[in-house]
């Protein structure tokens, strides 16, 4: 019995989950309920509660998944040596890991001013985190004589920004595969910070 | 008389615009009610439809001002000879246009999937105009071998993503000043195109 229940609501959080990330990227957090969300996976409304947290909750949730998701991957990149090499990886990495989660990857973005002070500071963080992996291997790569740098803090920024804007474009059936664009990213990338 | 009126239609529209461009920001569009617009400037709901249009003709209006303001900026900005010239004009004016402008920026991209059809084709067909203009600049200094760009397309959304993400980032009571990062992101840009 134990088993069973424990097994229902293994599948019945994640389902939740998946629907509100859907229907979020799709109409926009506020225009979304929590009814809608339980409708689409066939959950009473008033069981909803049993397998998830309230919106503000789901929706912070949603968000912390998603960059501890992006900072456990990158953990286990390959990188080779030195950094040239971990930034090119980062930049394959980088557009690769946001092309495979359009929905979770426009709620990250376009959800923040949604998040209550306390969510909001905590998914910061996170995302500062992230950044902190790159800007560790442009730091370096100036530290070495190998990047002309300027300024690493804005190069971070202008970095990520140029990468993530992949997501706003990309269309499977258009006329680059995802290589390509990583390969043709990289080539810009490396320019940009003087390498 | 009819002095008198038009004036306060004259006045009156704009002032909700106005509202209705800074309440999408701050809450979404979806979250938004045209009588929560209306209370913003002290019209009576029911009067509303004399000044604006519905709530989805509002929201392609506030894009299409927004879009049609930066065309019209961009071809009076003075821009130098040449397209190196032109390409630091255009990365100097992107920049301190949308810094000038963060609700209408924000709007511009966080509320395109909330468009209908017929008016995502036109704000969309505006966006690209003004991506040509840059793209332009970026085959013409391809062309005349001042640029090393293996993908003329790419650059520019590459650099136009660059550029507006100072937007998500910019504080004015930060380290740097406008002039400031127009100056390292213009380092920046000029290297991406390998000029």
């Amino acid at each position: 019995m134990a088993r069973t229940s424990g097994s229902h609501s293994e599948i019945t959080g994640p389902r939740l989950r998946e629907a509100a990330q859907r229907l979020f990227a799709r109409h926009g957090y506020a225009a979304v309920t929590m009814r809608q969300i339980a409708a689409e996976v066939g959950v009473q409304a008033g069981a909803l509660y049993n397998y998830i947290p309230d919106k503000q909750g789901l929706l912070a949730d949603l968000m912390r998944s998603h960059l501890e998701e992006l900072l456990a991957a990158w953990a286990e990149e390959p990188r080779g040596a030195g950094p040239v090499a971990a930034l090119e990886a980062f930049t394959r990495f980088h557009i690769r890991f946001h092309l495979e989660r359009p929905d979770a990857v426009f709620i990250a973005y376009m959800e923040l001013r949604n998040l209550a002070p306390p969510h909001f500071a905590e998914i910061e963080a996170l995302r500062k985190s992230y950044e902190t992996r790159l800007e560790d291997i442009l730091r370096e790569g100036r530290a070495a004589g190998l990047f002309d740098l300027p300024d690493t803090k804005l190069a971070t920024l202008a970095v990520i920004a140029m990468l993530t804007g992949v997501t706003t474009w990309y269309r499977e059936d258009g006329r680059l595969s995802r290589d390509k664009v990583a390969g043709l990213y990289w080539d810009m990338v490396r320019k940009t910070v003087g390498a």
